[in-house]
């Protein structure tokens, strides 16, 4: 079906992938042609944007943009790889240009940030949806994985977490904060943490990226490596802002359960801590450990050696 | 975001990219890995459908779901690529088990019949919409692009032009056929022409797949090798039941000018022609050339030697 408008929409992406030796073709033909590095192997994800449901109706464009790209770099990243492409299907109610030109604004720039060029895609007409497609490297058995977890493993996460649950219970009018600038724009504007998955390579035996919050993602890796763990929720990293904002208890259970920060929580040997941590912190980037792979099933919380309840919820709880 | 009911979506399609040697992890991380074969390229495409603009929202879901992935298998058909992985990011306004079977059967059924594991994807909520992700190989340098036309050339098509459009016309209620059937699982369950792709190969210059119509999508080609093309009216491959239900005048204005029909055409030397021919014929495809690709730009029309307007229509048209 003949698009009209919507081919125009190519303008505001086109020649983006001209500049990177390993796209052999981009935008343009009915597909892109990529050239694979020798010994090394692929990794793809891909993840939807919904209107109102990934993103809230008042973002602006280049966020949205940013996040639509940051989401999928992010599974990227948690798998140690390093991005090489991406493709985007666009669908929209109309063709707004000041909107396109936010989008492509947000989008181009992280993928310029993180040499990932875009080598096609699709521009549909519908309602507000967003799907991103990426693909990265890894040499050849390297990818971190979710079921490589070992009984005895140190948990350790990147930077801070609940800073964008917070950011989204402001933005929602949920919870009404006086500084909510930082809180925000981690949750509109998230950082993927793929230098940080690059590094850890070297060091992790699992990883996944906290997109569900920590007790949910941290699951998956119990599910996946048939293993339990436990979290000291005194050692979960929160951020100051954070902390000033909304009080210790109502932080870490925001850092348990809140998606949206899209940090690394990875499981790595006791003895090889010390040098991931000096590894990220040369990229001025944290790896707080905050817990401990066991033997058993499911994520159990504890605080001073003592088994605990969620924060701010009564009763033990065993997810 | 929790999306409960949704998580469980996964099970119409888990399990999909077991057997495949190349597929090192399917569904279930944070991402697929996929081994690279030496020696080859990648090919990837992208397209969305949208309920109600690429697909009547009166189609079967085995259809919607067959769809989707041959109108992306077609894309891959014109590069001369062998399909490798699939992603599908599904949204959906409810969870129906019943649509859901449906449409995990004929993406699925598809999906094997082409040795395309399903490799991940994303399931989210909101209006229905299905944008796939494909990715096939190549050997180095082998691809069949839009730009590689050449004066001289003989323009041909597999199979027959205008079925689609005619099946749509007919399920919109434009036209009534007395005898649709043929003509619209042409339109709701095209085959996407990968083994004829892969013949092409070893003889096409140029290739695109027919998804807007010959014309516009000769005209890519066209603009893309920086030449002109020139159709025979005459010899259009047009079906029996095409014929038989319009007439031979609204038959090749369908061929020419209808979308989704998903043949592939090509542009190859003169000498090959017949080579190809025979090479497609042992698969039981066939291949109609239907013009030349001459100096200029443009698309022009043709019958016996005499340059015509588009059947039907008056006046000299110039695309």
């Amino acid at each position: 079906m003949a698009l009209g408008e919507f081919d125009l929409i190519g303008k505001y992406f086109a020649g983006h992938a001209g500049r990177y030796p390993h796209v052999v073709l981009g935008v343009g033909d009915d597909a892109a042609i990529l050239a694979c590095p020798p010994g090394e192997q692929q990794v793809i994800s891909c993840d939807t944007l919904v209107s109102g449901v990934h993103f809230p109706l008042s973002s602006a464009p280049a966020c949205i943009g940013h996040k639509a790209l940051a989401v999928n770099l992010s599974d990227l990243a948690a798998m140690g790889a390093r991005p090489a492409w991406c493709m985007l299907a666009l669908t929209l109610p109309e063709v707004d240009a000041d909107w396109l030109d936010g989008f492509a604004r947000g989008f181009l720039a992280l993928a310029d940030q993180h040499q990932c060029p875009l080598v096609g895609g699709d521009t549909t007409r519908g309602p507000l949806a967003i799907t991103v497609t990426v693909g990265g490297f890894v040499p050849a058995g390297r990818a971190l994985r979710r079921d490589g977890a070992q009984i005895g493993d140190v948990i350790a996460v990147t930077g801070s977490l609940g800073d964008a649950g917070a950011g989204l219970a402001h933005v929602l009018g949920q919870r009404r904060l006086a500084d909510a600038a930082f809180l925000q724009s981690r949750l509109e504007q998230p950082t993927p943490r793929v230098a940080a998955g690059l590094l850890l390579r070297d060091h992790a035996h699992a990883a996944i990226d906290v997109s569900d919050g920590l007790l949910a993602d941290l699951g998956h890796i119990c599910a996946r490596s048939q293993c339990a763990a436990q979290i000291d929720c005194a050692a979960l990293p929160l951020s100051a802002p954070l902390r000033a904002q909304l009080g210790n208890e109502a932080a870490e259970l925001l850092a348990l359960t809140a998606g949206d920060d899209y940090e690394l929580c990875v499981t790595l040997p006791a003895a090889a801590l010390a040098a991931a941590q000096k590894a990220l912190a040369a990229q001025s980037l944290s790896l707080t450990p905050v817990g401990r792979i066991l033997a058993g099933s499911g994520v159990h919380l504890q605080r001073n050696g003592q088994a605990c309840a969620l924060p701010g919820r009564s009763g033990f709880r065993h997810f």
